[in-house]
C-alpha cells in the first residue's frame, strides 16, 4: 500500500501545479485511468478553489463517481452547489440515482432545492422521490436503476433486453424477474443467464429470493439479509410487493461498517452522530451530554463511599483499595458486555439461549472473580501491614464485584433488547455504576464489619 | 422476521418428527427449497444423533451447503469426522473448495488426515494446498475456483469458453484474464461480455484491476481493498503475478463482521480468540490474562492514593471525589479513544492529519473538562459543608483528567500505530490507567497542598 501512498502523492504533486498552471488538457489526460475512490481520496487533500477548479475541468463521469466516493463529512453536496447550474446537471446525470441522493441529502432543504432546480425535472423528480426514505432504510440505500425482465421471455430474448436496458455505468450481478403488473417474482443470477440454452424459458430460470425487504426495513437489517444469504444484490418491494428497487453487496459493506462504528461508539458512550472525521465542535457537543450522565451515575456510585466517611477516615487503606476493585470490575463488567452486545448483534437465538448467556457470564465472574480476589488479596498483604482480615475483605469485595460485573454486563444488554431498547446504546454507564455501587458497598461494609 | 422464524420453528418440529420416524424420503422433499443458510441455523437446534442423522440423508449438495454456512463454534468439521467415507467424501465434493478447508481447518492435525483419507486424492491436495494458507490472510480467504480466459479470445468464444468451465455451484461475477503463461492481466465484468459484441476481442475489453492482492495479504488489507473500489470480486496472485486465486464480496462482508467484533473485543479487552457463542471454559481462559493485567494497572493508579493516605485520613470526603474523577475520566479517554481507533481503522492519514486528531482531542478534553469540572464542584459544594476551595480542587482535578484522558486516548493508538502496534489491542488499560494517575494525583496533590 505504501507504493500506492507515494504514487497518489505525486499525483497530488502534478494535480496541483496543473491546475495552477491552468492546463486543463494535460490534467484530464493525467488523471485517466485514475479510480474514482483514489480521485475522492485526492480531492479531500485539495483547498476549495483547488476543488473547485478541478471539478469543473474534470470529464463529468470521473467527476460523478468521485463525489459518490466522497466522505460525507467532506461535504461533495457543496461542491455540487458552487459550479454552474449547468455543469452539475452534467454531474447529476452521471451520477448513479441512490448515489446524488447521499449526496444532495446531506445538504440544507433550502440547498437541496437549488441543486435540483439545475437538473432536468425528471431526474429531479427521481432523486426527489429517493429523498423522502430515511436515510437508514432500504428505501435510503436502494438505487431505482433495476435491470428486470418480464417472466415471459426466453433466456435468449432476455440477454437482448438486457443489451437494451443496460448502459455503460450501470452495475449489475442479478437480473430481477417481474410478472406484466411489476410484481416481483424472483431472480435469475447472470451466471445462469450466461450459461443457460437461450430457447430455455425466463420463468424456468427464475429462483425464488431466499429474502426480500421493503423500503422501510431498516438498514441493519437489509445487511443482515444480503450477508445471511451471500447475495451480491437485493430485491425492494414497496407494499403491494412491486419491485421498486435494489440493494448492491458494496452498500453493505459500507452499512457494516458503519453499524460496527456505532457499536463501538455507542460502547464508549460517543454519540454516534459523531463522524469518524468530524469537527472538534461537533465532537465536543456530541460527547459532553454522555459526560455530564457519567457524572451523575459517578456520583450515585460514590455515595456508597460518603456514607462510609468514617471508615475510611479509620483505615485509609480502604481508599487504596478503592480504584483496584471498581478499576477491575468495571473491565470484568466490560469484557461481559462486549461479548454479549456483539452475541446480540451477530445472532438470532430463543429466550433459553440467551438464558443460558446469562448463566455463562455467571459461572465466569465466579471462577475468574475468585482467582483475581486472592491475587488483589496476596499484593494488598505483601505491599501492606494491614493484617490477614483486610486481605479477607479485599478478597470477597473483589469477588463479590466481578460477579455483579459479569452478571449485569450480560443481563442488562439482554433485557434492554428484550424490552426493545438497542442493547448497546444505553448499557455501558448502567453496568459501570451497578458495579462501582456494590464493589464499594462490599469493600467499605465488610470493612465496616471486619475490621473497625 | 418473526414470521422467518415461526416458519423456521415449524419446520424444526417436522424435521424432528421425520428423523425419528426414519421417513427420510419426506424429510428430503421437506427440505427441498430451505436455503443452507436457514439450515444451518436449524441444526444448531439438533442434538448430535439427529445431526448426524439428517447429514446423512441429505442431498449431499444441500449437506455441504448448510455445512459451509454452519458457525465454526459447532464445529462442522466433526460432523464430516463422523459420517461414512463415502459419505464424507460426496458432502466434500460438492463444498466450494475453501469451504471445505474452513470446515476441515478447524479440526485438529490427525482429525483433517482423516478427513482427507477419505476424500479423492486430487481434491485432498487442492484443501491441503489451499490449508498451507493463514486463516487470515488472502489465501486462507480465497477459492482457487477462477473462471479464467485468455487475452487472445473474441468476446464471443470468452462466453463459450465460460459455458465450458462454469458448472452449476460456481458463482462469478467477474471474469478473469490471464496471459498464456498465467500472468493475471486483469478483469472483464460480466455485464461488460454480455452486452459487448461478440467479436470484440478480450483484450479490448480487458480493465486493469484497481487493486491486486498476493495470497499473503492479511484479510484487514482485502476487506479494504474489496471495499474501497467496490469489488464484487477480487484477484489473487502468487509472487510471481500468477492468478492463483479469488476473493469474493460475501467473504469481505465476513472479514468486516469479524474485524469488528475483534475491535470491540480488543477495546473491552477480551481477547479475538474468544468466539461470540464459545464455551464458559474459553471465556474464563481468554479473559483471565486481561484481568490479571487490569489488577496491577489498578495498583499502578492507587499507588498516588497510597501516598496520599494521611491527606485522606484527615478529609475522607476526597476518597468520596476519588471515583468520580477516574469514573468521568476514564469515559473520556474511552470516547477519544474510540474515535481514533475507528479513524485508524477507516482511513489513510499523513502524519499531519494524525497530529491533528490529538490536537482536536485536546481541544475537545479542554472545553468539556472545563464544563464537567464546574458541574462536579457545583455538586460538590451543594452536597457537602466542604468550602470553596474544595471546590477549586474538585473543579481543577477534573479538568486535568479530562484533558489527561482525550490527549492519551488519541496519542497512545496513534504512537502504537507508528511503531507497528495494532492501536485496537492495547490501548485501553494504558488510557485508563493514566487518567486515574493523573487525576488522583491532582485531586490528593492539590488537596494535601491547599486544604491541609
Amino acid at each position: 500500500m505504501s507504493d500506492k501512498t507515494d504514487q497518489m502523492e505525486q499525483v497530488l504533486e502534478q494535480v496541483l501545479g496543473l491546475l495552477e498552471a491552468r492546463e486543463y488538457e494535460v490534467l484530464r489526460k493525467t488523471l485517466q485511468g485514475v479510480h474514482a475512490s483514489d480521485l475522492a481520496d485526492l480531492v479531500e487533500h485539495l483547498e476549495d478553489e483547488e476543488r473547485l477548479a478541478l471539478f469543473q475541468h474534470l470529464p463529468s463521469d470521473l467527476a460523478a463517481d468521485a463525489l459518490a466516493e466522497m466522505e460525507e463529512v467532506e461535504r461533495p453536496g457543496e461542491l455540487l452547489l458552487q459550479l454552474e447550474p449547468e455543469r452539475t446537471a452534467e454531474i447529476v446525470h452521471e451520477m448513479a440515482d441512490d448515489d446524488a441522493a447521499d449526496v444532495i441529502g446531506d445538504l440544507e432543504p433550502e440547498q437541496q432545492a437549488r441543486v435540483l432546480a439545475a437538473v432536468p425535472d425528471e431526474e429531479a423528480a427521481e432523486i426527489e422521490e429517493l429523498l423522502t426514505f430515511p436515510e437508514e432504510s432500504a428505501g435510503g440505500l436502494m438505487t431505482r436503476e433495476v435491470l428486470s425482465v418480464s417472466t415471459q421471455l426466453t433466456a435468449g430474448e432476455a440477454i437482448a433486453e438486457i443489451r437494451r436496458q443496460a448502459h455503460e455505468d450501470f452495475d449489475f450481478y442479478t437480473i430481477f424477474v417481474v410478472d406484466p403488473d411489476g410484481t416481483f417474482r424472483g431472480v435469475v443470477a447472470l451466471r445462469d443467464l450466461v450459461i443457460a440454452d437461450p430457447a430455455v424459458s425466463i420463468a424456468d430460470l427464475t429462483e425464488e429470493p431466499p429474502a426480500v425487504v421493503t423500503v422501510d426495513t431498516d438498514q441493519e437489517e437489509v445487511g443482515k439479509t444480503l450477508s445471511r444469504y451471500n447475495l451480491a444484490s437485493l430485491g425492494v418491494v414497496d407494499a403491494l410487493g412491486r419491485l421498486v428497487g435494489r440493494i448492491t453487496f458494496d452498500d453493505v459493506i459500507d452499512v457494516v461498517e458503519a453499524e460496527a462504528t456505532e457499536d463501538i461508539f455507542r460502547f464508549a458512550a460517543v454519540s454516534d452522530e459523531e463522524e469518524v472525521r468530524g469537527t472538534t465542535g461537533d465532537a465536543i457537543r456530541s460527547r459532553l451530554p454522555w459526560l455530564i450522565l457519567s457524572v451523575v451515575t459517578a456520583v450515585v456510585a460514590s455515595s456508597v463511599v460518603f456514607v462510609y466517611q468514617s471508615t475510611i477516615e479509620a483505615m485509609a487503606l480502604l481508599a487504596v483499595a478503592m480504584p483496584v476493585i471498581a478499576g477491575v470490575g468495571g473491565n470484568a463488567g466490560t469484557q461481559a458486555l462486549a461479548v454479549t452486545i456483539r452475541r446480540i448483534a451477530l445472532s438470532e437465538e430463543t429466550v433459553g439461549e440467551r438464558l443460558g448467556v446469562i448463566w455463562k457470564e455467571l459461572v465466569v465472574g465466579l471462577v475468574n472473580g475468585l482467582v483475581i480476589g486472592v491475587l488483589a488479596a496476596v499484593l494488598g498483604l505483601l505491599f501492606t501491614d494491614a493484617g490477614i482480615m483486610f486481605g479477607v475483605v479485599v478478597l470477597l469485595a473483589m469477588w463479590g464485584s466481578l460477579v455483579i460485573a459479569s452478571f449485569a454486563g450480560a443481563f442488562i444488554p439482554i433485557f434492554l433488547e428484550r424490552i426493545g431498547v438497542d442493547p448497546a446504546v444505553a448499557s455501558s454507564p448502567f453496568v459501570t455504576t451497578l458495579t462501582d455501587l456494590w464493589g464499594f458497598f462490599l469493600l467499605l461494609g465488610l470493612a465496616t464489619a471486619v475490621l473497625m
